[in-house]
């Protein structure tokens, strides 16, 4: 590999001329801005490395980027996203977010760690690898979507449309992953779910004067009455039936979890908290903040919430709530469970709407697509990556990993732990870009040889 | 009384100038406009009658407005405010708020029914009075307060500071009073207090994202488990030791309860509600809007409120409570056996802060002062009141009447059902003016026999 190490070093200033060639792209799904452009300038970027490129469209999605390149025992999925969170707020950039600008050794704009630059890194590994060692010894399929950042509203409909693309894969790596506050790198084997809902209760037909109380029902105690079944003062879950379906981890998961470097003190203090819940600490920590479901308030909003005073009956109540869900719970599942344990409670009056949905997925450390990226984290970063068999947050992994049976990893990405992701001055180090190119070059051949 | 009733009839047209002077005076307490000016003004028409009139100075309020008048073996004290609602919204105004303007037999203008009316009403009952049967015959102190309507924050350090002048009167005429919608006066013979409070539960330095939640205290969650606490689903108030201070209505309270016509299916229909709270109806409703304690969510917030979603753990969750209270509960009670019973449910954590508390006050149906006035409204509307024992809403009467031993009813005064207080275009008609002028007149008479 001494050829592919040298030719990225010697090609690094077109390397990142390319990179900031995307990134200077606009491509905001929550504003549906420049999304098809930049799906063509990927295409673009696909036929430059020799792959066979084109759009697929899914009814009211940007098109999927979808490309196919190498031969060999081994099939890959190599999933990222061309879209990025909106730039907002402006004024907090040192430099505009879709001019990229190197600073120190770092640089500087929006989408560049999620998830451009991965996406950009991975494609100039490939080109390298076929410039040194004479073709790729695997086959790769790329899906590059465009609504990541709005939750992949399209995604399994994508899969579904499409599957006799993607059956079959041995492996699938995913977007992300970034090196930690000590520089170690991070491996990811899956993730939780979501399930995102509002709960609303309503009362009279209008605000009343709080004098009627006695008589008139008020929607706000509604929600503190229903929301109390849902989970009790030592943070248990209590909707009828959900914990049952919450499969414990594996010993072999158990051993990943007592790897983990937790840095717990660190962050309570940062949190100016004295204690995580129920006092959790060292590996019980990290197994709780992975292996267990949430149910959160994220936002509620009754009556009058302003300065002072003001007495008044609130007609409307809402809640907002998710659930952060570990296998083998699922969104339907969780919908489901939620509707009958308030109706067996006398909260038919509860309105539940839901907001988004995602799968949890994890695959197998033995995996080969998980132990090809170890190996190559070693010959790369000089160490062993630190694997985290699930991560505490969501994302649209399942669709093309578990529903499909094929595993997947995120992790080696361009990021560090300073990235600034969805916030003003997003970067990457220059440094870690081209480590990740290297890494990536190390997977694709240890993962054709698994 | 014929020459009473003829002397008022005879002076309509200046009765009424003198009420458009007063009601052109702005002088809204909410926004500190033109207290001392009206204050000025309402002492002259003591002045004008013949009273002994000064104004009398609390630290950091508004005048009262003070003054005695008349000889007599009864003293009866008056109570009104010459402060108002702040006019806003302006542009709902038909003519400008401080521009007293009479269409079609209603005269409009901010203050007119609540309560300038009822102020001005007496002074010119007395004044005819004096004019026609050779002066008074009992001693009538006045007590007009510049800070109703917010509350009268100092009205206890007033009465506290001022006993000599108040203690040993026979009997208290509070302020308000009109028609209900089918014609009929309406008596008051006292009014719950009240006790507003916010909790505030606290988490992390700052918001989180919701994936910590195994590890994060969320306060939300922390406010609905404290709340739920506080009232049960059947909305029976349990916090502990409350309603062991609820004195239950007096055979003679329930008599009167029987009385009051109440047109529950007029006004569920108007709430778009099938049934009131717990199925009441007729005079079980009646009594239970009157005669119970409330704990009343009338807003709470916390996280994300807006549109769509956010996975966000908040760091800070917000409720406000009133709690509105029958005899013999009182605010400072109720503060201490709600923090009581918070810290015994380990909710020490959750903070309490105390925006505003009224005592409730209840005079007997035999008092001299109840008495007289259904007497008077007899002569004067030609049918008895409907006497409510107590009113749904609270007020400032206690420090004046109950805490003195002094009786008092509110009624009769110049509104009507659609007097809209509080709100644009306020008015009264001009018919019920002049009723309410001869009604203190009769009312003065009966109770200076009793």
């Amino acid at each position: 590999m001494e050829a592919f190490y040298e030719y990225i070093d010697h090609n690094a200033d077109r390397f990142i001329q390319d990179l900031k060639k995307l990134c200077s792209q606009p491509s905001v799904a929550a504003q549906g801005v420049g999304l098809r452009e930049t799906a063509h300038l990927v295409m673009d970027m696909l036929g430059g490395i020799g792959a066979d490129a084109r759009l697929i469209e899914t009814d009211g999605a940007p098109p999927v980027v979808y490309g196919e390149i190498g031969q060999g025992s081994r099939t890959l999925i190599i999933y990222d996203h061309y879209d990025v969170q909106p730039p907002e707020p402006l004024e907090q950039w040192k430099s505009p977010p879709f001019s990229p600008e190197i600073r120190e050794g770092f640089l500087f704009c929006r989408g560049v760690a999620d998830n451009k630059g991965d996406l950009v890194s991975r494609l100039q590994a490939i080109e390298a690898l076929q410039a040194t060692i004479g073709g790729l010894p695997l086959k790769i399929k790329f899906v590059f979507e465009g609504e990541e950042e709005v939750g992949s509203p399209h995604l399994a409909q994508f899969v579904d449309e499409n599957k006799e693309l993607l059956l079959g894969a041995d492996g699938c790596l995913w977007e992300g992953g970034r090196t930690d506050m000590s520089g170690r790198p991070e491996l990811y084997l899956g993730l939780k779910g979501i399930l995102y809902v509002e709960l609303r209760a309503r009362g009279a037909s209008r605000d009343m004067h709080s004098s009627y109380a006695p008589l008139v029902p008020n929607p706000a105690w509604r929600l503190v009455w229903a929301l109390n079944t849902l989970k009790d003062e030592e943070d248990h879950i209590t909707v009828d039936g959900l914990m049952d379906h919450v499969t414990q981890p594996s010993a072999d998961e158990l051993e990943l979890l007592d790897r983990i470097p937790f840095e717990g003190d660190k962050i309570k203090e940062d949190l100016g908290i004295p204690e995580f819940l129920g006092g959790e600490q060292g590996t019980d920590a990290v197994r709780k903040l992975l292996y267990s479901p949430t149910c959160t308030i994220c936002g509620m909003v009754a009556g009058y919430t302003g300065e002072g005073s003001k007495t008044v009956l609130p007609n409307e109540a809402r809640v907002k709530l998710d659930f952060r869900l570990v296998p083998d719970l699922e969104p339907g599942l969780v919908l489901d469970l939620l509707r009958k344990h308030l109706d067996s409670r006398g909260f038919e009056d509860v309105d539940i709407v839901s907001m988004s949905g995602e799968h949890p997925a994890k695959s197998p450390f033995e995996a080969p697509v998980a132990q090809a990226a170890i190996q190559a984290a070693r010959a790369v970063y000089g160490q062993d990556p630190v694997v985290y068999p699930l991560m505490a947050g969501s994302g649209p992994m399942y669709p093309l990993s578990a529903a499909l049976g094929i595993p997947a990893v995120s992790g080696m990405g361009v990021g560090h732990a300073k990235s600034r992701i969805h916030a003003p001055n997003e970067n990457i180090r220059l440094e870690d870009y081209f480590r990740a190119v290297k890494f990536t070059g190390e997977f694709l051949r240890a993962f054709a040889e698994t």
